[in-house]
């Protein structure tokens, strides 16, 4: 049961179409697939994909594959706070792959005892259910997608916005008149100032547009801008590029700066996310989980995390519908729904 | 795998020698074994330590039983947190049973998987080290008390106070003239006044007397009295009434009352105990564990859950110690080590 090797194999994957949010737009991801091996040649998978936009993390990291390795070697991966403790280290430099070989350890622990790392977890829910994104376009694109989002079942959709206030609501409002018994998760990744989120929140609710959350209205260190937000919008407000660590969630409780934090496994590992499930709940705060690109793997990692746990009101799982031929492995995917399984 | 059936038995316990705290004194305490039982079979085992003095939990708490097996029966134990959200519904009347039937949950998934439950919970460490207890008592008693605890090997003594201020400063400081090498645990069981609390523990600094942690010096809901002293003591000051629940810990966080949190399942179960680990890890306060007055099985309890989360500096599991004729199950004990195995 203990660490033997650890593999990482860099795999570029193609969008379905330019994936455009404020002030970024990609065609392709390159992830990194880690292969965890055992003595007893047990296999435990997990994907990262690296973001330089909010993790800092540069295309380099795949060469710390020795490195970390070396940190956990001859562990026993039913000792899993061990490793999950040295791959912390890497929580800086590169989240992404601590949580990709966080996973894979528990993985390879769920393949040694047959139980499904979501049980592992706590198995709290048998499936979750998924919002679908739609990136920043025309006003008939934005229209057209989140009309294809509802008729293939989704009943929570995100928009992306921060980019042109007047156009970002024009956007939402338009979707908001054709389709109806949805709610909105509006995205503005960092891109308004303070007083642009409030007007922008302001034209939400004087159109009655269902808001869950108002999420990253503006940039990442602006805590203080974030609690201006909360106390002067009739929407909750969410942290996501804002809050990537435990200890960042922690100063946005002590400070009251919001109503959500998005947790991404992609941010925090599974060793922070557990930490801020527990302290979110802990103070009233609410959760939702998303992704960043990652394929089939890597949204099974969210998946079994979100389902383990139990702990989210809002599932933003849905880059392996947003990337071209992706196999999806770990859970099945019915419409909206994502039931995990032991894989 | 599913929950089937849920026994409740009471049993009584004798004190080797009376246990005499601030303002109570024990000479025998009945504790509520629990046997969690499956449709397969398996048993999952718990113990029940309740007290009316910290938790408010009555004797008649033990007619939950038909209650709780209601809540729970037919819920698979690998999907714990389904359990364990049940079982919060008695975070207020009965802890300590909540604590014992979440834990019979994680041992009987534990017995299914044959992974001993320190595992499952992260298998941090592989054996911790636990303090034992000085009762309150004449200059002499608690003299050769702590003599022959430092004989036993224990490198952390723990030492009741908070029941007359100036005798129990010289018991103090004349144990710490006999045995050095050692750290004390001055626990006041909410027995001082603040001004109190502050003169005990300057005493202790003049002296250098090395004390780990001055435990909840005053009542559990002065938090106010807590943060005076924290600000006036040079040595870390701990909630333990105080710190019941993960809210009444989240509040401690906020309000910078303490440097220390004792957990004790009996307080919290693991549910609370486990978000009370992640928030104070988060926020950079210390953690001991502590017991009430468990036997074999409830001490095996908290030392599969301490050496699981590897989450504390400072183990006060010796009730086991404490009481007459008790089996340890679940844990061997070599002088202070305690090593979690399977059971």
């Amino acid at each position: 049961m203990k660490i033997r090797d650890l593999r990482f194999v860099e795999k570029k994957w193609d969008f379905v179409k330019p994936f455009h949010i404020a002030n970024s737009v990609s065609s392709s991801k390159v992830n990194i697939e880690v292969e965890l091996i055992l003595t007893d040649g047990t296999v435990g998978l997990g994907e990262a994909s690296p973001s330089f936009r909010v993790n800092g993390e540069s295309e380099s990291i795949v060469k710390l594959q020795s490195e970390m390795l070396e940190a956990i070697v001859g562990l026993d991966v039913r000792d899993y706070r061990k490793v999950f403790k040295k791959l912390d280290a890497y929580s800086k430099s590169a989240p992404s792959l601590k949580a990709a070989v966080q996973f894979a350890t528990l993985h390879a622990f769920s393949r040694i005892v047959s139980t499904p790392v979501y049980q592992l977890l706590g198995g709290m829910k048998d499936f979750v259910e998924t919002d679908k994104t739609v990136s920043i376009g025309s006003l008939e694109e934005t229209v057209s997608d989140a009309l294809e989002i509802f008729e293939a079942g989704h009943r929570v959709i995100k928009m992306k916005v921060g980019e042109v206030l007047q156009s970002d609501i024009e956007r939402v409002l338009a979707v908001n008149d054709v389709i109806k018994g949805v709610k909105y998760i509006v995205d503005a990744n960092t891109g308004y100032s303070p007083k642009e989120a409030l007007r922008f929140i302001d034209a939400m609710y004087r159109n009655n547009v269902p808001v869950g959350i108002f999420e990253q209205p503006v940039p990442a260190e602006d805590f203080e801008g974030l609690k201006m937000i909360r106390k002067g919008s009739m929407y909750p407000v969410g942290a996501d590029e804002s809050a990537r660590t435990r200890y960042d969630v922690m100063r946005l409780i002590k400070e009251g700066s919001v109503d959500f934090v998005n947790i991404k496994l992609m941010k925090s590992g599974l060793s922070d996310a557990l930490a801020i499930v527990e302290m979110c709940e802990s103070a009233g705060i609410g959760l939702m989980i998303g992704c960043m690109s990652e394929s089939g793997i890597g949204v099974s990692q969210s998946v079994h995390f979100a389902a383990g746990t139990g702990a989210f009101m809002y599932h933003d799982l849905d880059s392996h519908l947003l990337l071209k031929d992706v196999e999806t492995i770990g859970f099945r995917q019915e419409r909206d729904k994502q039931y995990p399984v032991l894989f």
